[in-house]
């Protein structure tokens, strides 16, 4: 049985309630009575807060792309060389998936069922592209290696990257976000080889 | 309505319409019901193949481990120095992966609520750890930069090639299992940048 709480949540508090339970039981297999329980609030209480759960779920998809375009307009991120511009936003994806890890997992694992969904799907590929566009201006400038194709390239590093949700848990006894990104930038743009 | 058809199936063609379900429809969400439809023929038809769905998802699971740790028997992965066997048993995951598609991806995204899920679980981790002691002996070699640490990079290499299952459709219009493959070696060895 659950005993109802008196609701003492801000949207804040509810949304991470909220994006725990839609990445434990996927979005499409939560209900608005799933996050009542979880939250230990009536619905109504729920409906008091949010219009449903469409819209919890556009503000913790917001929340990742906000923090993924950001980066974007950040000063190294715009001045400077292409190649030192591309290893500053790879820097900063590690260190925003790791800062905001539940809501960039939950926007990596949205599928395209709902327009909230679908235009989560579409920002992401324009960053994405945004990234690419700088993979591709680097090897104009001839500081990418000419024998990897720009699109190949930028799938497979965010693909790198992006596997950190899979395995990153914040519980103090592993890897600090530094660490990660560190080996991240070293892998991406060095590789594993030892430099002859 | 489902027309029955006759039954005509082998194992090997049953167990192909069953993994493309669990793919779309994810293992858990996949009922006997799910698997008759898709199929095209009777539960009892099923069954007269196999035990299951269980038995499918073991059979499944089994064809893709069972790929991946074949390369791990070739010679180029057993004999030579270990950072040459590292690149070998890189280049050829890629190709398993995408040789054996479906079933890799399944192998993916099994969680680990079943028994023979956690076997399956159990297994990636074993070759996983496999992959990280050729990583290691390479780095005790000299072969490997110092700077980054077994594990870690092992786990990231690993997103990198795994995610190839997220966005690669044979169609026959995209890149060859071997420009795949080519990509993946350049840049987990070499890494992006232009050679100074």
């Amino acid at each position: 049985m659950t005993t109802a709480k008196r609701d003492t949540y801000t949207p804040e508090t509810l949304l991470s309630v909220a994006v725990r339970v839609f990445n434990e039981r996927g979005y499409d297999g939560t209900s608005m009575e799933h996050l009542s329980k979880a939250a230990g609030i009536s619905k109504s209480s729920i409906y008091h807060h949010v219009t449903g759960k469409e819209e919890l779920l556009r503000r913790a998809v917001s929340r990742a792309l906000d923090g993924l375009f950001g980066i974007l307009g950040e000063e190294h991120a715009r001045v400077g060389h292409a190649a030192d511009r591309l290893e500053y936003v790879v820097r900063r994806m590690v260190e925003v998936l790791i800062t905001e890890l539940p809501y960039v997992t939950l926007l990596l694992r949205v599928r395209g069922n709902t327009e909230t969904e679908r235009w989560a799907l579409e920002r992401r590929r324009d960053f994405d592209h945004r990234v690419a566009e700088l993979l591709k201006a680097a090897a104009a400038d001839g500081e990418v290696r000419a024998d990897v194709e720009v699109r190949l390239a930028t799938r497979l590093v965010f693909g790198m990257i992006n596997s950190i949700v899979e395995w990153y848990r914040p519980d103090g006894r592993g890897m600090s976000e530094r660490e990660v990104a560190d080996t991240v930038v070293r892998l991406v743009f060095g590789g594993l080889r030892q430099a002859g």
